[in-house]
């Protein structure tokens, strides 16, 4: 099994300090929506982000990031050969897990729904079966819990072949979500990091290196 | 070279006998747009879509699933090593050729915005730079015109391991542009086709499989 981890995703509903700000209330009103159930979006609220979190929006509120690196994950030919397993943690120290069968909206509109969904229910069921659950969860705890050697990918860690990485059938990879900077937990200090490429690359490119040479490793592909 | 065709895409602005329906108008007045000027999207316009292409609202309108296989694409250590191609042959018979350079916006709103502007403007240029274009092409010339052989992924080709497909460094990959049914183009009485999977996959999880044993195939990754 490969374990894929995003962890400290810049993935969160509107912080407490922005609720009151004029231009997000007023943009919830438009959607009928509470601004403590909206997802937060640098994509439309760059300007307020700005102004609560100064420098921040191009980090703080990227759930497009997330967005694109679940549709290459999701979709890939591990994971319809049942052999992938998905974690977001985020930077409130929230854990979402997701079932490997779940059906993600293809629409990214219909994604942010769905995670709104998710941050007020905190489980997403069809039927008996439940698709997607969000706790809070200590990362280092987390990671600490799950079968397998665990390792980190970061443009700071040893340079190394992506075929040196995947060496281990029971392999669990954190990768950054987040689109510049680094990681908030220190974990550097816990485990081995590892780097692929001499420049940053988005976390789906990652994502889809370890995949796609897991896919090889174990030979369905 | 490793060059990716989308073919037959399902891009497109709003089809001329759509464009005086109320619904699309209304939603055109909104965004002070021309609707003859906006991209088919069948999240937002699948009840219009449905209205006058009867059955095809899931098929037509597709520019997600078009920016999902772009970002995964153009971030790839393969694109970042300057040795892939991308070309969107579209089912209107245009091809949009992409210069490997460009940033293409993360946000998928100001991805659509981006080929609203392509769409009407024909090419989008940063100084003296063409970052995008597109003309009228008839899709088998415009194959017939790149160098290398050309052949066709489909769920309907011969059955072929990815290792056995990638074994030239110059290659002209067609995938369909497309979430369902078949190519609108009879590209099967002019390329071998080949499948590698079982069931039907995402467009970017053809594409990934491919850059992925590309990039081992030249040995960069």
């Amino acid at each position: 099994m490969l374990r894929l981890i995003l962890a400290d995703a810049e993935l969160e509903t509107i912080p407490e300090n922005m609720r009151n700000d004029y231009t997000i209330k007023k943009m919830a009103s438009k959607f009928h929506k509470d601004p403590s159930l909206m997802i937060l979006d640098s994509n439309y609220m760059h300007t307020s982000i700005d102004k609560y979190f100064p420098g921040k929006s191009t980090r703080r509120g990227r759930p497009d990031i997330v967005y694109i690196f679940l549709q290459m994950a999701m979709e890939s030919i591990l994971n319809k050969n049942g052999l992938l397993e998905i974690y977001v943690h985020t930077r409130n120290n929230l854990v979402i897990s997701i079932n490997p069968q779940v059906n993600l909206p293809k629409s990214y509109n219909r994604f942010i729904g769905l995670m709104e969904d998710l941050f007020k229910k905190k489980v997403i069921n069809n039927n008996d079966k439940v698709l997607l659950s969000i706790k809070s969860q200590n990362l280092i705890d987390f990671l600490e819990s799950l079968d397998g050697e665990s390792i980190l990918m970061s443009p700071k860690g040893k340079e190394t072949s992506i075929h040196d990485i995947v060496q281990k059938r029971d392999i669990n990879v954190i990768i950054g979500g987040f689109s510049e900077g680094d990681f908030l937990t220190d974990l550097y200090k816990y485990f081995e990091s590892y780097s692929i490429f001499g420049q940053e690359l988005t976390i789906w490119s990652v994502g889809m290196e370890i995949i796609s040479e897991y896919e090889r490793f174990i030979k369905i592909v």
